[in-house]
């Protein structure tokens, strides 16, 4: 469920419905805007009706974890809980050959024994702002897509730079409805994090890759952050109080978190993209990727132990993207979306009194612009997207040489990523002290020019460029081997030196970055002008089309920004079987002993030795309706009174379709229950500074950090 | 190093040539055929000139393993050795949940002991008769290149089925430089083989991915079998006498095996070809199933048993097939390969007179012929290579269509694999009691299913037929289910039903042979009629064109029939280091301890246990400059005395571009030395029955099975 971020994937965000009835009224379906909650159909469907303290409660207590994932504030006192996988990218960069914190776990007696992450920020929304006219009056009609394009790039850019030197808050515009409406969030930022706890990955990641995506689960998938501010622990007015019971069998909850992306309703033409171009090279790359690491990782336990996070995030990626393209290869499925799009084709065309103007053929514009995007797609891809350059220094060589010329262009018409109000998190990470392993950027740079010899031939100029006269391996070898971006104090000598000594640089990785920024950048213009935009603009006609069709109580597609969603916890039935809603400890223990307490269903001797001090009844993981999708990893559960009930961590294989389309027979949330959490800190961890703060008695764990 | 069959691949075999010099002077290359020994070369390089007999009897005890590999008689009591990884494929058939052979490895204490393995045939070269005349007769000038293909076609199938029916050998005409000649292999055919001895996997593919295709190395990679005649072991007049002392550094050695394929003289166009088309279509498949099996095997106990021999094999092959494409795409060694052709070409252009009328320009004809080939090349993979269809019930069923129908053909006619001398065989195989597991094959079919859709498109008209309208996981599930050829019984009784009843089952899996039968002819008949036979004339051509130019005296490329290599045993340079020929057992135990003597370096407790008793310095594996390729794994390791000094297993990283260019300069095979078999059966596995008879000393260990 690890959101991968990737820019361009990540700012496709499609216009959403729920289904083509107004409001989502039969099902538990929904992302929903914080500033446009599901108020009736929550009144309606389970007769409830919080105030909007209740939301906003909710909206505060909720953190996002820029590394890709969710999470929530569960003491005054900073403390962060979120999922051990969402965490692990911290947990990794704090690893050594000597101390491997993902495998061994950590745990700080005391605030002293707290440890600082290297890049983490956490942004916690504030605050809602449509900015949808001023977005909108920057293009004006006439302009061609490429001026509209820069024009609205334009007003975001500045938009967002005059809210943060008025509020001093993180500011994007968030583009919803794929251009429906633009909104202004502003977030509170953290960048002191420090770890607390983290149990070992054999217990969050129990049944590792085979049981990931599936129910019965037995997995502690949590960790738990300290935000600091000067120093000190941060004071935090909004978190949330602990269900000590937590969730019951039925029982309505919410979940408040960051899905990181659906494609609910792109026209069919694009679902169909999606099934032909864009899941088959994502799965190739996938394929490659985890075949190449493994192989790595299987040279020694120092080398598994570097490639772990990553190996991680590809193979929780492929089994993702391998369900989600089963379900696009599936005609039943295609066939209820293809009836989605046929009955909204034809409402439009019976309903030509509800437009001013008529909307023209907004399915055939996106048709068109993928047609543009399939004869660009694989460079795209490996230029821009870096696909044919995977090596963590020529990320960072490709952002030291973008920062120096973007910032030499004013702040209006500079590439998002290096917009002024987004350099400091920008240089947050560039200037990051996270360990790069030279050998391992070697095996996947390697693998990676391969495959931009074998997707664009060997006769390719820019390939012959890239190479040098060298095959792919000598290479990978000599550019990790010529440059010194490993080094934090040469980014900064690099990032102030400006653009005319980087042209001179004789890094090997700059070298690189600047030999295939032109074309890259090329590239990413054609996608932004003559795909982007155009699809923008045929989004937002479909997006006022069903506007003025189903009603306005709709909620977007997935952008990775706060949402609210809501469900039941509840079963379901699996082959005939019906599988029960909750998990306990003692599944936990029979499910390793079932497979030998062998690798990777070995438990931690930990867990073996305190097993008879468990309450084995104590419900371990549970399932609900409720509607998620990557990205919401470490999203809080809370229950009517707003307390805390569990913290989803995975989707069950059903749920993988949630994708493109909602279903609450099969697809269900996966969370880890509180009590389950509570008892774990205690009976197996001793950790009861921990569990004391979380149940608000924090008179003796934290006596030294008050304030 | 496994040898894996695929006809398409296989017959490909192209002319080769050892340098550009007349003859291979100047180092250790050539696979020679044993009509045609390198003796002028021995002579002047080793002063090495044996007698006749010498090869005949090395000939003759050289057995080829029609499961993809080598091997050797070892004792006059029908005793074969080979490699393990060889073996494994028996191993995997005759395991059960309870008892996985190749995990823990099986020693017949008594000749009752030994087990029949379920569908392995041996075969044993006895004569090599030169027939070049009488299928070239069969091609007439003027004939277009379809009648010229059915014409050879038919002439070859009517030499074998005259060869079988004359001396009951099992007879294969073997096409060798492409065209140039065509020879006649007349073998004995041995079908009841029993499982002798097998170490442990964890010995025998100590180290495992990691370390395959590496050396230093330390496996005992071994396996022996007995054939039987008339439920006895068979009386076997040539054998190899086993060296107890083994090679020593710097000795002349030589390997009579079974090298599968090589592509030593392709043009640059069809080297490119394999660069740009070949292998990045075969690693893409190979990724995927790695993956995909991977995850499979990671469920279970029992799944990873049932997968392993598959398993191993796709990642042995990618191993192998990632190496030879970076030597692809290695410029240094395109530019040999480029300066080669061009040396070629200009020595024709200025020797006109060598040749009766000028040989035109088959450089280009094979060019042309790839032009098509490209055309068709995915059809047919998926189709005729059943890429798209990757279950063992799928091949039964196509072989039970097929065989009814080429059987109501004339014997002439027919495809190459149907020809009546071949059915034999070909049912040995049909009517196996090897088990399939349906879920593996769900898996696996399921896999290939998604790809055709993804290389296809939904909308072709094939792909919705074998869908029928389901996903391809539902209907992979499906097709397994609705099959009955997981009995023989149900096989064997298809089989005689004939093509009118097989048209009218509702064995869901013969059905889907049927529906892809006719586009899957179709694309074989293209490649035959107009890519095969083209560039078989071409490279004919080429072939006289290098006799010719550089002399007679040259070996062809591979074809996986029996060669002799020769080599020294020596030592190589790596990075700056020189790397020793032999290691020890002592080296062994250093690996296994440096690993923390965990997977894939976890020793058997009793390598543990016996440590003691061991004679550490014992040389374990070691190296030589010989010339081999996949297929040869097992093949025997002689001195000049003909004596069995060891058994090849592996190629060092270095020698993978073999399958295109010889290298001395790094480049060795890799083998287990004949005293540490010796040691380790006897001190590690308490095998003297087997220690004795490999000796010579039958008197005891063979007493109740003498004849």
């Amino acid at each position: 469920m690890k959101h991968l971020t990737n820019w361009i994937y990540g700012v496709i965000g499609m216009i959403t419905i729920t289904s083509l009835s107004p409001l989502a009224a039969s099902a538990d379906e929904g992302m929903w805007l914080f500033n446009n909650p599901p108020k009736q159909l929550l009144k309606e469907r389970y007769d409830f009706a919080p105030g909007d303290d209740w939301y906003l409660h909710l909206q505060r207590s909720s953190v996002r974890f820029n590394s890709g994932g969710s999470g929530s504030f569960v003491s005054a006192d900073g403390l962060v809980m979120t999922n051990h996988h969402v965490g692990a990218d911290c947990l990794q960069k704090l690893s050594t050959k000597e101390r491997d914190m993902i495998e061994l776990g950590f745990c700080a007696k005391t605030p002293e024994e707290e440890v600082r992450c290297m890049d983490l920020e956490l942004n916690v929304l504030q605050s809602i702002e449509d900015v949808t006219g001023k977005i909108n009056a920057a293009v004006t009609p006439g302009m061609s897509s490429a001026e509209a394009n820069q024009a609205r790039r334009a007003a975001m850019n500045t938009v967002e730079k005059e809210s943060l030197d008025a509020t001093g808050f993180r500011s994007d515009v968030v583009t919803l409805y794929h251009g429906g409406l633009y909104h202004l969030y502003r977030f509170k930022k953290y960048t002191d994090v420090r770890l607390v706890f983290a149990p070992e990955k054999a217990i969050a990641f129990f049944g590792g890759d085979p049981d990931n995506f599936e129910f019965p689960r037995y997995d502690l998938d949590i960790c738990f952050f300290r935000v600091y501010e000067n120093d000190k622990p941060a004071k935090i007015e909004h978190y949330l109080k602990w269900s000590p019971q937590g969730a019951g069998d039925g029982e309505l909850v919410f979940v408040s978190g960051h899905p990181g992306r659906t494609d609910r309703l792109d026209t069919m033409t694009h679902i169909e993209f999606l099934r032909d171009k864009t899941f088959p090279n994502a799965m190739r790359k996938l394929f490659r990727r985890e075949v190449v690491l493994t192989a790595y990782s299987a040279e020694s336990r120092e080398n598994a132990r570097r490639a772990q996070d990553d190996l991680f995030g590809i193979q929780n990626s492929r089994k993702a993207r391998m369900g989600m393209l089963a379900g696009l290869q599936d005609p039943s499925i295609m066939g209820r979306k293809q009836a989605e799009e046929d009955k909204l084709r034809k409402a439009v065309q019976e309903n030509p009194g509800k437009f001013k103007e008529p909307i023209g053929d907004p399915w055939s514009e996106v048709a068109k612009a993928l047609e543009t995007w399939d004869g660009i797609y694989y460079d795209q891809d490996l230029l821009e997207n870096a696909a044919a350059f995977n090596s963590k220094l020529f990320h960072i060589a490709r952002t030291l040489v973008r920062l120096a010329d973007e910032s030499a262009v004013p702040n209006a018409k500079r590439l998002r990523e290096y917009r002024e109000s987004n350099l400091e998190s920008l240089k947050f990470e560039l200037f990051s002290e996270a360990p790069t392993y030279e050998d391992m950027e070697v095996v996947t740079l390697a693998d990676s020019l391969t495959m931009l010899v074998e997707m664009k031939g060997m006769n390719d100029p820019l390939v012959q460029k890239v190479l040098a006269g060298r095959s792919p391996r000598e290479q990978a070898a000599r550019l990790i081997e010529g440059t010194k971006l490993k080094s934090v104090e040469a980014r900064k000598e690099l990032a102030q030196a400006g653009a005319e000594a980087l042209r001179k640089s004789e890094d090997s990785m700059i070298q690189l970055a600047l030999l295939v920024d032109a074309p890259s950048r090329e590239v990413r213009k054609v996608y932004e002008e003559q795909i982007e935009e155009p699809m923008r603009q045929a989004y937002a006609k479909l997006a006022d089309a069903r506007f003025k069709i189903y009603g306005t109580a709709v909620y977007p597609d997935a952008t990775f920004t706060l949402r609210l969603a809501f469900g039941l916890v509840k079963g379901f039935e699996e082959a005939g079987q019906q599988v029960p809603p909750f998990t306990t400890f003692a599944g936990l223990y029979e499910r390793a002993t079932e497979q030998g307490n062998q690798y990777p269903f070995e438990l931690p001797q930990r867990w073996l030795k305190r097993k008879g001090k468990l309450d084995l009844d104590t419900p371990f993981n549970f399932v609900s309706t409720a509607d998620i999708i990557g990205g919401n990893s470490g999203s809080p559960v809370v229950n009517r009174n707003g307390q805390l009930v569990g913290i989803i961590f995975d989707g069950n294989i059903q749920s993988l379709i949630l994708d493109f389309i909602y279903t609450e027979e099969q697809a269900r949330a996966v969370s880890v229950h509180s009590a389950a959490i509570l008892e774990a800190l205690r009976k197996v961890y001793t950790a009861d500074r921990l569990a004391k703060e979380l149940l608000g008695d924090r008179t003796k764990g934290q006596s030294k950090t008050k304030r």
